[in-house]
């Protein structure tokens, strides 16, 4: 299948915050937030980061510069309208401050943007929240500097102009989306990550695995018609520069991503594994993601009794990364049709030790890559595993049908009857 | 040889303008200054670039926009104290102005920055020329926004932190140099670039080619001592970030380079140089470029009768990509030892075609390698061909040590007998 624009796009779109990436590099915070000329400095992060001790490290770091830091563990696991106004009321409160940090996952950077949207623009939440959901309105003025400081190796939140929320009145999952969302600076210190779980590393990391894919695999920017200047959008389709990103994401995954869940002590594998989640981030927040991403949300909002290891177990969940693995492989079987080339150059970069695979149908070479890693990093075998089944498979087309954002860069146009084949053969993916 | 570092550095940073990249893009441009939230506008250029009409192209763009925007050919090509200290008092007399637009090449780029700098900042320009020769001051404010659109393929100024300039009364070449430096937005528009001729694309070529090639061969950032936080500067080494650029710029060059210098006409391969220069731009701009660079000050400075085919030809000149490119045959076999490797890899990256000059020493594979292209693309055959001579290897010597900001991520440690020796052997470079 190939696209026929009348007038095809000649354009793309890329920008980035800027990076301070190594260990140590988070004790250097004070002096960088200084050098945005804050004093006052807002820190925001969840409960379960801050007892691991690294938004306090954080604060610290910015107290010996002289600055003011106040922590806030506002943000909720999966963002809600609901708790996003908590953590503003709780910043409006304690404010006024003149920078924000993120210290956490993608729930606290996204909480964090949320957060400065209002605190520098006003307003009320709903004034931003996507149409028609919410009023879709731009901000007018720029936001405080946003520092992002990821404790995950899989979030892209510090590279991305996106906050995702649940409307909990409406239960839909929607964003607010603006090139002034993104972070001026993410600082990324692999030292953070130590203490992650070997399930965390592997959920996280198939979300870095998926950023790099699905951005690799995306629609190109020159399939679409020519956009006017105020029709871009972030997600602009591959590009030059998001292949170069993803490329190099994926072989950096092909060396450190099994390591990285068995022997998580070794620092090699966990420096590499923040390195290819930075550069996914980098990349995917420009080019976009597309039908596993769509999946996901569906997958993890639906999710009855499953329980994952090394989670939280107080509520049932299908961690992020996870969801988006699990329709995977049937995902790149499908869209493998859209540029066979680019599907097996993936499955070389990720498996460069060339196994027996090969031998197999073309379509089959990729799945059959993620399908053996999932498998060596003990992800679930498929949705059953994850408590859906047959009769779940309308109900999870219908929430993925909802993510248009995401499915309007899937290299192949997406029906209900498509995403029904590929949520039902992901039921139970090997043996 | 190897550096052994007592506590090596585990840190490096990287920045880079928001990109928008393609045929078209600089049209756009009236949306993308007025969303930083600008109202009117100085465009600074010089007055070759005038005259191709790509400034009014830019300022009518603005103008659709329901911008102002007042055109100043204030840059000279080369900028010395002087002119920028007219270029400031033009921009003085004519604002205020909220954004700075710069068109053309280093040189208007460069005196954009330092035209911006004095109108957000105040005070005088030696202010904050890098010490000993100015005062070296830190700009307290932020910059008005600064949108570059380069015109030649060859510049890294869109990328970089610097603004270059001749000190007249010193008789030394210097800058000033900081992070705020930075435009906030780099619009590259291949269309920009049809009209240059064969010798400017030859020569903007290899500073491309120099760019990639010395950040890539640059001392890797690991190898320094770690250092303190305000002690950073944003040349930092080789890193995986800028070798990901200088990689992908050398393979995108070793495919259009000569088709881009003896068939300019191709769209293709003039896009593709401007990709190579974008992204080689975005490499060196944080790794740092070394001893062709550092020669090339020198080699510029004391020129004496050359004048260049397809340049103007009013003042002899060795333009800044010959400059760079003269040397960088005999550098590179000079910094072989340091990495051999990485010179192999270079030279493959460049030359996948791996001719029957890998049949030679190994250090002189990527020598090679760069001599058959210049001469392919009628560079000069050495420094005598721009009229220096065995009796002016002291005076470019010591030109060359001046400029330690570039030699401080040399891959050896340069003494004036290695530069000696450098410059020596590059009097002919092929029979």
């Amino acid at each position: 299948m190939t696209w026929s624009p009348t007038q095809p796009e000649s354009v793309f779109t890329y920008g980035a915050p800027a990076l301070k990436f190594g260990t140590g590099a988070a004790l250097e915070i004070g002096h960088d937030v200084a050098a945005l000329g804050a004093s006052r400095v807002l820190v925001v992060t969840d409960a379960g980061v801050l007892a691991t001790g690294a938004p306090d490290l954080v604060a610290e770091a910015l107290r010996r510069a002289g600055l003011v830091a106040v922590v806030h563990d506002s943000a909720h696991v999966e963002p809600t309208d609901a708790s996003l106004e908590v953590a503003i009321a709780r910043a409006r409160a304690d404010g006024p401050f003149d920078a924000v940090v993120a210290v956490g996952g993608g729930s606290s950077i996204d909480t964090a943007k949320a957060v400065d949207l209002i605190l520098s623009n006003g307003g009320d939440l709903m004034d931003y929240v996507n149409a028609p959901v919410g009023a879709g309105r731009a901000p007018q003025r720029p936001l405080l500097p946003l520092v992002a400081v990821p404790t995950t190796t899989g979030t892209g939140a510090e590279s991305t102009t996106i906050c995702v929320l649940d409307v909990l009145a409406l239960e839909v999952k929607t964003g607010i989306s603006h090139v002034r969302l993104r972070p001026v600076l993410a600082i990324v210190d692999p030292d953070l990550t130590v203490t992650q779980p070997a399930g965390v590393t592997a959920s996280a990391g198939m979300d870095i695995l998926c950023h790099a894919l699905e951005s690799w695999t995306a629609r190109p920017f020159t399939s679409y018609e020519r956009k006017r200047p105020e029709q871009r959008v972030p997600y602009c389709g591959s590009n030059p520069i998001s292949d170069m990103w993803a490329e190099r994401s994926m072989s950096l995954l092909a060396g450190a991503f099994r390591a990285a869940v068995h022997d998580g002590a070794g620092a090699g594998a966990r420096g590499e594994m923040a390195l290819a989640a930075t550069f996914a981030g980098l990349g995917f927040g420009n080019a976009g993601v597309h039908v596993p991403h769509a999946n996901a949300y569906p997958i993890a909002g639906r999710v009855r009794g499953f329980h994952p290891a090394d989670y939280p177990r107080e509520e049932p969940m299908v961690p992020h990364g996870m969801a988006v693995a699990l329709t995977a492989p049937e995902a790149f079987r499908w869209t493998f049709d859209a540029a066979p080339e680019r599907h097996l150059a993936a499955a070389r970069l990720l498996d460069p030790g060339h196994g027996p695979r090969w031998q197999s149908e073309p379509r089959d070479v990729l799945p059959g890559v993620l399908r053996d890693l999932m498998r060596d990093i003990d992800m679930p075998n498929g949705l059953y595993a994850v408590g859906y089944d047959e009769r779940d498979v309308d109900g999870l087309v219908e929430g993925a049908l909802a993510q248009q954002r995401l499915l309007a860069t899937s290299p192949r146009e997406v029906t209900a009857d498509d995403l029904a084949g590929i949520i039902g053969r992901s039921m139970s993916l090997w043996d």
